[in-house]
C-alpha cells in the first residue's frame, strides 16, 4: 500500500476520521479564530502569519479583487454565467485567463525587484538593460494603459508597507528596490512612468518572503473574487450567450 | 457610444483614470482597513457586514479551504501542476471540478434549509420526502464517507451559529432548520447521519442571508486556497506528467 | 495490486510497452487508414462506423465547428490568447463555456426528438406542451436569433439525411420527428420557425443511435476547430489582455 | 460602429442572415463534401489541403486520441466527469492540461526540426548541444517512459511520411532530421532514444508547413476524442467524486 499512499504526499493537510488538521494545526481551531488572510498563508506557505506582516498580506488581497469588465477575465467570466454553467466554471474561465500577461506581472515584478536588490544602486541601470534584453522593452510593474498618471492602489500599498517597514515588521528593501526602479525609469524617459498595482503588491510578496510565482498564485485568489462577484451580478441582470459587443454589431471580415 | 457602454452594465466597480471605487467605496480606503472576508462580502453581496456577522463569515471561508488530494479537483490541480502550465491553470483545473456533485451540496443545503424553514416542524417529515422525490435519496449536508462519526468542522461552526444568535446577530432559524433535518434523519435511520461540513456552512449562508448558489461561489473562494497550496506543494515535489497513481500501476482492460 | 489497477477501468485502450489498441484495434491499423472522423465514433461509441454513416457524422462535425467571434465561447478564446496563456488554455477557456445554454440545445433537441418518436403523429402537441412545461417556452434546436428565416447550414443536413434514409442507411424516423416539430411551431406562431444547426444536427445524432449528452460532446469537438482557429488568428493579429470592446469603451456603472 | 466592429477582425468566417462562408466557402458547400480533418487545416491555416497531404494531417490527428487513464488529462477528465458537470467541462479540464510539458513536446520537436535542417548534417551535433544548453538536457520528440523499445505509432508516422515524399508531395527534408536527431542521440548515448509519438507528428506537421505552436493546437483537437470518451465511459461506470486512487488510501502525510 505504501508505493500508492507515498505517490501522494503532503505536508499541508493530515486527516483521520474525525479529524482533520491544516499545516499541523486542529480545523476546529483555526475555524472562528483564524482570519481567512492568514489561513491562505498558513496553507501555502505553511506558517503562521501575524500582525503588521499579516495586514499586509491582506492589504495586496484586497486591492487587487477587480478591475472591471474591459478586462478580459471578467468578461469573459460574465459571458461565461450566460453560457448555462455553473458559478465554478464562471470563475475557472476568468482564473485560467490570468496566464503571463494577464497574471503574470507581479510574479515577474517579484523576480525584477531581486535582481534590483542584488544588483545595488550602482548596478541598477545594468540590472534594468539587462532585464530588457532577456523580456523586452517593458519592466513589470510600472505604467498602467489606464490610470494615468496614478494608479490609486500603488501609493497607498506603498505607504503600508513603509509603515510597516517604520515598525520592523518587513525590511523595506524592496520598497527601495521598487522606488529606485520608478526613479531610474523617469529618469530614461523624462516623465514619470508610476508603479502600478501589480508592482505595489509586488513589493509586498517580496518584503514578505514569497517566492515570485506566489505573487501571482496570490492575485489569483484576489482576483476571483471579481469573477464571481461580476458572474453573479450577470446572472441577476439575465442574458444568454452574451457575446462582447451588442448583437446588433459584427465583426469585420477581413479576408479575400 | 451608449449602447457598446451599456452592453457592460455593473454596480460592482465604477473607474476613471486614477481613481477606482468598489461599491461605491474608493480602492484605497477598503486597502488596509477592510479584511479580505469583509471585501469578498461586500463586492459580491453589495453590502458591507460586520461584527458578528462577518466574523460568520470569514470562518465559513476558513472551514472549506481544503480537504486534501483525494478530492478530484485537489488531486487534479497537483497533476496540471506537473504538466508545463502556470498556477492559474492549476487553480481553474480544480474550480472547474467544483460542479453539482463535488461543489454543490452547500448550494442545495441552502435550499433545502428554506424549504424546511417554510415548512415549518409539523411539515418537515413530507419537505424532505418531497425534496427526495425530486432530487434522489441523499440529503444534501449530511452524512460523510470518510469523516465517522462527525466532521470534526460541523460542530465548530454550528457553535459559532449559535454564539451569533445569542447575541442577536443572526436568527438561528436555518440553524434550528438544520437540526431538525438532522434528528429527523436519525430518527429514519435509527443512527445519527451527522451534518457535514457543506450542511454547517449552508447554515451560516443561510443566516447570512445569501442565496443558495453563493454558497457554491464562496465555496470555490475557499478551496481555491487548497488548490494553490497543493499545486504549490507539487511543484516543489517536482515530478511530469504526474498520472493518478504510480507509473508501475496500470488501468484494468475491461474491453473485449 | 489489483484493487489499485481497478480503480481506472476502461475498455477504450489497452497497452503493453510497444503495444497500443484502441477499441481492439492496434494504433498502427488505424493511422494512415482511419479517418479522423471514424476514429472519433469508434473511439467514443466502442464500434465501428462506416460508408453513409459515416459520411452523416463527418457532416455533423463539420457543420458546427464556427459561428464567429459574437459567440461567447470563440471571443473568450481570443481573449484568452492575448493573455499569455497557450493555445490548449485558449480552446479549453471556450471550451468549458459550452454549457447547457451555449452547448447544450443539441443535446437538448436529441431528447425532444425521441419523446416526439415515441408519441407518434397524435401526441405531437401533447408532447410539445409536456416538454415546455417542464423545459420552458423555447423548444431546442428551432429558431435562429440571427439567421433569419433559414439557418443555412440545416437544409443541407436534412437533405444528406433524407438522403442516407432514401438509401436505407438511417431510418428517418428522427429526421420526420424534427419535421413534425416545424410544422407544429409554424402552426402554432402563424409562421415559420425553421429547424436550426443544433436541431439539424441533433437529427443526425439521433438517426446514428447517439446517446443524448454526446450531441454536447461531439459539438464540442467541432467548435474546438473554431476556437483553435480564432485563437491562432488572434495571436497573430497581437493584443495584450485584450477586452471585448475598444479601450475608448468602458462600461456603465449602474450602482447608486 | 466601425471602431467596435473592427475590434474583432477575422478572416475566417463572414456571415450574413441565412449566410455563412468559412475561409470564403460557403458552409454548405463544405458539409457533405470536405472531410473532418480538411475543414480542421482548411480553417486553422486559411487554404485548402488534398491528396496525400491531407491524408497526412489526418493520420496524425488520428495517431494521438489517446493514451490511456494514467496520463493526467485523461484521469482529470474522468474525474471531472464524476463531479457533476457536463461534457464540455471534462473536456476542458483535459485540454488546459496540455501545457508545456504534457501537450507541449510537439510544438517544440517541430521547432528543433527547423533548427536541425537549417544547421544540416555538419552542424547538426553543434545544433543540438545549442539546443539542450537552452531548454535541457533532453530533446522534445525522442524516448518514451513506457514504450520501450519502439512507440509504435512513430514508424507507422514516419512510413506515411515517407510514401508522401516518394510521391512529391512533401519534400521529407524534416523527416530527414527527425531521422538525423536519432542517429546522433544513439550514437550519444549507445543505445537506441527513438523518436515518439511527438516527434512523429511534428515531423509531419513540420513537412506540411504548420507553424510550431499549431501542433499543440492540433494534439489539442486529438487528444480532445480521448477526453470525450473517457469522460463518457467513467459517466456508464458510474462514481461520484471520483479520487485518484481507491478511497481505501490515503496519502502520506509528511509534515512535521
Amino acid at each position: 500500500m505504501s508505493d500508492v499512499a507515498d505517490w501522494w504526499r503532503t505536508a499541508i493537510i493530515d486527516m483521520e476520521p474525525g479529524r482533520i488538521s491544516l499545516r499541523g494545526v486542529p480545523v476546529e481551531d483555526l475555524i472562528g479564530n483564524a482570519g481567512f488572510a492568514e489561513t491562505i498563508w498558513l496553507l501555502v506557505m505553511g506558517a503562521p502569519i501575524d500582525g503588521a506582516r499579516a495586514r499586509l498580506f491582506e492589504a495586496a488581497l484586497v486591492a487587487a479583487v477587480d478591475h472591471g469588465p474591459q478586462a478580459p477575465s471578467i468578461a469573459a467570466a460574465r459571458m461565461a454565467a450566460t453560457c448555462g454553467v455553473g458559478l465554478n466554471t464562471a470563475i475557472a474561465t476568468g482564473v485560467g485567463m490570468l496566464g503571463d500577461v494577464h497574471g503574470g506581472a507581479g510574479e515577474q515584478a517579484v523576480a525584477l525587484y531581486h535582481r534590483v536588490d542584488a544588483a545595488g544602486p550602482e548596478g541598477l541601470a545594468r540590472a534594468l538593460d539587462a532585464w530588457r534584453a532577456e523580456h523586452g522593452p517593458y519592466l513589470p510593474g510600472f505604467g498602467h494603459r489606464f490610470h494615468k498618471p496614478v494608479d490609486p492602489r500603488a501609493p497607498r500599498l506603498l505607504g503600508l508597507v513603509d509603515a510597516a517597514a517604520a515598525e520592523g515588521a518587513v525590511a523595506g528593501r524592496f520598497a527601495a528596490a521598487a522606488r529606485a526602479v520608478e526613479a531610474q525609469l523617469a529618469a530614461e524617459r523624462g516623465k514619470p512612468v508610476p508603479m502600478n498595482i501589480d508592482g505595489a503588491t509586488a513589493v509586498i510578496y517580496a518584503e514578505l518572503g514569497c517566492p515570485a510565482p506566489l505573487a501571482r498564485g496570490f492575485f489569483c485568489l484576489s482576483r476571483s473574487v471579481g469573477l464571481l462577484a461580476h458572474a453573479w451580478e450577470q446572472i441577476g441582470q439575465g442574458g444568454r450567450n452574451k457575446g462582447p459587443t451588442p448583437p446588433g454589431y459584427r465583426w469585420t471580415y477581413d479576408g479575400d
